[in-house]
């Protein structure tokens, strides 16, 4: 099995990268990379080419670029071009911290959408309570969406919580304002419609508020509504993470206090991170392609690159064809 | 100026209510009290009965309730007898921790919306690291809310944090999933056409992420993404705490260290709570009708009695009245 790394894009790249897929070398037996980058920066930080190709580029593509004209314009950029390796057969998946927008459209124009699929959709897992985590999709690919969308959502999300995370009878959830039948607004009440007659396992309406404590193994919600949650769940922990350090730095007993208690908010900020969950999957495409979150460190890559192992190995693209089909 | 307290909802009703009534009534010159509810269990608790006046009544809406329902054969609610004293000139302002959906039914019933404001927003305010806090609206009101109905929230938003709040030239942002022009969807695209031309210091789209450390006065969405916002925050607030708590005692050592914290810990805690913000407002109708939260204690009343106040000797509802027309 093959996979392609954009190893220029995030604020930790090429090191976190090159360190993430030289760690899963060694962890898996099957896998090998194709490290899609300026191929002098990936020499200073690879210490074993086992298992490792470079397709040398210097273009890439930067955060603040518009994502479109971005894909369209740089064609050589290293997320394009590993995009594009998947698109040719080269690669079975593909990895990048970059530019978000930049990588679903390139995904979207280079990869191709799954016959029958409407949408495809940006799911990240996030952490919850009993570290088990959930799927959130959409947060962003679709900003409009249709119920029939958030169906599609709930067959991929659960096809890929049973094959992939090996949890039976993934338990869907839509994301509502009230758990109640009939609460919402225009597109969540004919999607809860939808749902009841869907092939999942549909749980009825979950609030924000229960998200993090493992209410269900996949939510589903439009994209604009996802990605306001996504980055409220975000804002919310960095703040009170902020007003935490504020507080124990505040005197020099607080310092020592808290010094000796590292082991706690290391542990209790490892609950919290997104780090061992793996990154957002763009589900509905005809391959694997993966967003690692901007601020991967290499933890964080090698657990991308597990996921994208396990999608690839458990055949997760094909399971959501046939439940298209269906 | 009257004030009239439902201190039959709510999860500390009414002890708090009817504590935080007795220390209005201290701390403020010209503010007497109607008190709707049982009179034997308002005794109980009453212990200066200066600027109180009590009406009786034994029934109450529940939290289960069906609001429309409840406020139309519950006649002689707490909650709907307090909004009746507003309607008919015996109060100037009243203040429930109960059911929302039935408090707002009951405004709109009763008190009624100001001519020309298309759709009444429940507005809270949310805490910030600055401890300054910002306006939320809409959290609920109206799920499926058109670009004019935000253009309203922004006006009317404006116009409290100006007027009550004291803040110069409020700053006024668009909730979106991207701070640049042109991000979002269908609604928010228009919206921010709208805020552009308006009367208000738009400053632009504002992500979720960045609510908490204060980056706007005044935040508008449609009701349904402002509820999944509100509980989003709580939701990971509360998660957080709890697994603070978790680590704090999970040895004797960390109780011990954590116990010499404290005064730490209740710092952060107040920081992240709603108590010193007041109530949510039901912005739009003719006289200030306040929703304070369901877990509201004695202070978060008192603070509730305290906005209710500030709207009544402000003039808000003549203000926004006056924005309306022009």
């Amino acid at each position: 099995m093959k996979i392609a790394i954009d190893v220029m894009g995030g604020d930790q790249a090429p090191k976190a990268h090159i360190a993430g897929a030289m760690a899963a070398v060694r962890a898996f037996d099957s896998v090998e990379f194709i490290l899609v980058g300026d191929q002098r920066v990936i020499h200073e930080h690879l210490t074993s080419t086992k298992g490792m190709t470079i397709l040398h580029t210097e273009e890439k593509i930067l955060d603040e670029d518009t994502p479109t004209q971005a894909v369209r314009r740089k064609k050589d950029a290293s997320m394009v071009l590993a995009v594009r390796e998947v698109r040719e057969g080269r690669a079975d998946a593909c990895i990048s911290s970059g530019n978000t927008g930049a990588l679903m459209t390139a995904g979207l124009l280079h990869v191709g959408r799954i016959p029958g699929i409407a949408r495809p959709a940006l799911a990240p897992m996030l952490p919850t309570i009993d570290g088990e985590g959930f799927l959130l999709l959409d947060v962003g690919a679709n900003v409009d969406a249709k119920p029939s969308h958030l169906l599609q959502y709930a067959n991929m999300g659960s096809a890929y919580m049973e094959h992939v995370k090996k949890v039976n009878r993934p338990r869907v959830g839509l994301v509502n304002i009230g758990t109640e039948k009939g609460k919402g607004n225009e597109l969540t009440k004919e999607a809860f419609q939808l749902l009841e007659q869907a092939n999942v396992n549909f749980i009825g309406n979950v609030e924000a508020r229960d998200l993090l404590n493992g209410v269900c193994d996949v939510a589903v919600c439009d994209g604009f509504s996802g990605n306001l949650l996504l980055k409220s769940i975000e804002g919310t922990a960095g703040t009170i993470f902020h007003l935490l350090k504020q507080e124990f730095t505040s005197s020099f007993t607080n310092k020592l206090l808290a010094g000796m208690m590292k082991s706690s908010f290391v542990r209790l900020k490892e609950k919290m991170s997104y780090s061992h969950y793996g990154g957002a999957g763009l589900f509905g495409l005809k391959s694997p392609v993966i967003k690692a979150h901007g601020s991967s460190d290499h933890t964080a890559i090698f657990h991308a690159i597990r996921q994208a192992k396990q999608m690839v190995h458990e055949n997760v693209v094909e399971i959501i064809q046939r439940e298209v089909e269906k």
